[in-house]
């Protein structure tokens, strides 16, 4: 149902939907593939690791920590056993609770038209999420404001290759720690139009930021579509904690989305055998996707994935490298036998600057993530500096290497036409094709351009300045936010959610921390 | 049998192979991939590019210009259809003649610990090849010399991720057309002990490469196996000029490797479709690679491939781009199913600079390469500049994305110990695992790490001067060229090389055209 068709009984509106279509006829709400998973284990060896994450979680079992008895309760009468904060969960117990899970679900954009399906052949792409420093060419490195939080959120807004509007796209450290989620959820309601993640740092932080999602969308259609999510991170190994599970139970109740993700670097949060990560991931993911299912069956949840290496020298953290690509290969098989909808990495990279070694490791991650059929790709783009920095450079480029990535997925179609006997006819040994009619024909939908990449000659490129990717990419995102005009909302919703945001905020001291 | 126990009778030798072992322990031969390839297509899409490629040879044909009869008239004898230059082949004839072809051999390097199998699961890394330019980040980009020729053939001995010298790793220009040949054969038998490409350009000049390895391997160890590969390019579309088939005879008449390439720019000379274009490219090839056994059954073939999308706006070539990754997918699944070995695409990529672009570019090319199944990975490294340029510092990232593939292509073990029970019974929930026994156990295994990123976090970087990538990967070239010590090369092999390149350069006249 519309939301436009269901007005909230407190305040008459008119809810004109955006009618002016920004993005090219191009541009999809999301991808659906058209290319085949990349499967890497045989199911003998995913059998292993189902029963090492099954072993883990009958023998070592999840402490709950933090005090949320409610759920240690749903767990007892689930069938597992309880002895204070450790749960141990009999084989198959977790399976069966998850079966309610929905393979597939929409999440609704304000803008229909830009709903997303997350499950399925499935693929969303959505900015990175959670770093505290934003930094571009000219400014260089810096805490992130509420301004870089709306302007990345028009960034991808304006990105015919972003399907969604992420969460934390850069933490607004100039608001006060226990308020800013209200700003972080309208700025994503007022300045994009796309679906969006609420606050998950706290259980009243993601019931305010279901309530404003309930303004826009009207509550009955809340209720019975999932019209927001939350991404939740955690605590490996083995551990949840309340300030985590009760925003998982609180979206659940809700009936809205959770992405479930462990936050795993190999060798400290988990073993550093890849295997072995993995089986904890997947019992960690499965006991957090089915926490949702215990407090409403048949609410939206991911199966989520984050893995990373790690130095050997000073045991920071390693991004784009081979071990957590070939992690998700395995993980997309774990959760297609779950039957789950899947997030997994995005455009990660230890690279303090948007240069070759950002690209490189960024890529390798993303065809992971392709590779491997996420339905959900989180962080596709934007990080820098080890996911600590969001940089306006690399959110151009990662965001044309999606673009890119929608035609990868679209894959090689073979018919008649495509196979080109007509050319062969018309075009003869030590010919060329640039003219002859199946060429004409076949020109406007040919070939992936990209809109960052240099493609001109040496002496073209020279002549233009001799300008690197880099430099582009600030020129671009200027241009981007120079042009940017806001998609059309409601006056009466606007108020009302600046009313739910004013009220919410007077009813807080500021906090800091 | 080692050409150590091969002496030629014209002069005494004492051939000592180097006892020095240069690289890493860890660094391997070659590949041998421990990872499924990605299949693009289901078998009926395969079998209608086959019965396009069929058709195209068939109804079109090939034209042989040039003027080699002989061949035309192998061909005749062979059972096409030959009307002047143009040969058309019945249906099935090419594949049968490509039934003597070997599924997979042994390219011998000087050093026998560094020989290559070329074919099955193995993967073989060799510099790019062809740039009439080089640049690095202090001189800029200009002509490519011998002593730049000399400089990437000891950067690649150097690398322990590249498994194969190449060929023509630059054009060195300061040195006669007809003459350089006998230059680069020489570098690659003194500055290096790998495998390597010898000439094609003309007949005589494969000749003169292929004496050369005789010199180095013995006459009767040359016949009777695969010391030195010619890569050599049809003319797309549909030609086969004699400047090409007649290297093409000469190595396989003395039993040596030829890898067929035909050198597609999508829209030109080929369709606009990919699937035309790789109905077209697998009928040139098979051709080519027919050409070998025409000549001398049993020869050592690779079927290569060499696509590329251009601007819709320019014409002009794009490299990196989704369209030739997924055509070297469908081009993996079509090697397999004619049974010969497979070269692919390497590092490709348009850009002027070692920047964002040039390894966003490289690593899409590089990773449909891997997934395709390619054994042989020529340009894997040094690429840029639309393929007009060797990069110094481009090599030293792509030749380090090369280590990090070691890694992917070793996939993920799992076993009792990867799977790490142990460690979940040390380490309990909430705990880590920097110090438990499992990872102390599992340690030096564990992670790739590579010699170029920059894994420090943001102050330690700041404080080690903030360099950019490409800033560090040229420090490491000057250090690698600065440590390098050429492989011991046995005193009257070389006088017996240089003898040869002197006495063939003296029968010459310079040409430089």
């Amino acid at each position: 149902m519309e939301a436009s068709q269901n007005p909230s009984a407190r305040k008459k509106r008119t809810r004109r939907r955006a009618g002016r279509v920004r993005k090219a006829v191009a541009a999809p709400a999301y991808i659906t593939r058209k290319i085949p998973v990349h499967d890497l284990l045989a199911p003998e060896s995913l059998e292993q690791i189902e029963q090492a994450a099954d072993d883990i979680l009958e023998k070592i079992g999840i402490d709950f920590r933090g005090g949320d008895t409610d759920l240690i309760e749903m767990w007892r009468r689930a069938g597992a056993e309880i002895a204070g904060e450790r749960v141990r969960f009999p084989k198959g117990l977790v399976r069966e609770v998850l079966k309610t899970a929905p393979r597939q679900f929409t999440q609704h954009a304000r803008n229909r038209a830009k709903s997303v399906e997350i499950g399925g052949d499935n693929v969303v792409f959505a900015p990175a999420y959670g770093s505290p420093f934003v930094m571009d060419l000219d400014k260089g490195r810096r805490y992130g404001t509420i301004e870089d939080f709306e302007n990345f959120v028009k960034l991808a807004y304006a990105s015919p290759w972003i399907h969604h509007s992420g969460g934390t796209v850069c933490e607004p450290t100039d608001l006060p720690v226990n308020k800013r989620h209200l700003d972080m959820v309208y700025a994503h309601l007022k300045y994009s139009d796309m679906a969006f993640l609420g606050s998950i740092t706290e259980e009243s932080r993601a019931e305010d930021s279901i309530s404003m999602a309930r303004i826009v969308f009207g509550e009955e259609f809340t209720d019975n579509n999932c019209v927001i999510m939350g991404n939740v991170n955690v605590n490996s190994p083995l551990v949840w904690d309340a300030s985590a599970t009760k925003p998982i139970r609180a979206y659940a109740r809700a009936n809205q989305g959770t992405v479930i993700v462990p936050f795993i670097l190999g060798g400290a949060m988990a073993p550093i055998t890849t295997a072995g990560a993995i089986a904890q991931s997947h019992a960690e993911t499965m006991v957090g996707c089915a926490i949702s299912q215990l407090e409403r069956p048949g609410a939206p949840v991911v199966y989520g994935n984050f893995m990373s290496s790690m130095s050997l020298k000073t045991g920071s953290p390693t991004f784009g490298t081979p071990e957590p690509a070939l992690g998700s290969l395995v993980i997309g098989q774990l959760a297609r036998r779950l039957g789950l909808p899947l997030r997994c990495s995005g455009a990660f990279t230890t690279s303090k600057l948007p240069d070759a070694q950002s690209m490189m490791e960024s890529v390798t991650s993303m065809q992971a993530s392709i590779n491997c059929g996420a339905n959900f790709v989180l962080h596709a783009a934007g990080f820098l500096d080890g996911l600590l920095s969001m940089s306006y450079e690399k959110f151009v480029m990662d965001a044309d290497y999606c673009g890119s990535l929608h035609t990868y997925l679209a894959g090689i179609e073979v018919n008649e036409n495509t196979l080109a006997a007509s050319a062969f006819d018309e075009v003869g040994p030590g010919e060329h094709f640039l003219g002859c009619a199946h060429t004409l024909a076949n020109y406007e939908t040919a070939y992936w351009e990209s809109s960052i990449s240099d493609i001109n000659n040496w002496e073209q490129w020279s002549d233009n300045g001799s300008i690197d990717t880099a430099s582009r990419a600030n020129a671009h995102w200027k241009q981007t936010l120079r042009e940017y005009t806001a998609p059309d909302l409601d006056e009466a919703i606007d108020e009302e959610l600046q009313e739910f945001v004013s009220k919410t905020k007077a009813s807080m001291k500021d906090a800091w921390h």
